[in-house]
């Protein structure tokens, strides 16, 4: 079972990363961006009979910062 | 307009982050976890002006090296 987890930085934090890239993008002449955000995907092969609450669990001690980042958890084929 | 990219190693490409979350995962004491693959997740917000052809041309000169790395867009609202 592949799932995918997206990890994002909370509204309010900084994200000298997403600055980064954004002031790349401009650097190279692209217009019309407002703002960027850089996060993580972390994708997941998962045996069959792994639960949505281990999956949780997983998100909470090691894949995402809670204090600092949000996660959203996609479940594939 | 927001757009999000996704940024993930080709298959054949060694991906010693996500073995190190693999890693860290069965130390956990997860079960079932066959395969962890680390990749990267863009948020653009951008002016409703900028055409598919800048946002791949985006990926293409700086989001990701396509050598190693795809892309996908996914345009939301």
């Amino acid at each position: 079972m592949k799932t995918r987890i997206f990890v994002t930085l909370k509204g309010g934090v900084l994200d000298p990363q997403g600055k980064a890239i954004h002031h790349a993008l401009d650097g190279l002449g692209f217009q019309g961006v407002n703002d960027v955000r850089a996060g993580k995907l972390i994708e997941l092969d998962l045996a069959d009979d792994v639960s949505d609450a281990q999956i949780e669990d997983m998100c909470r001690k090691l894949l995402a910062n809670t204090v600092i980042e949000n996660y959203k958890i996609e479940k594939g084929a």
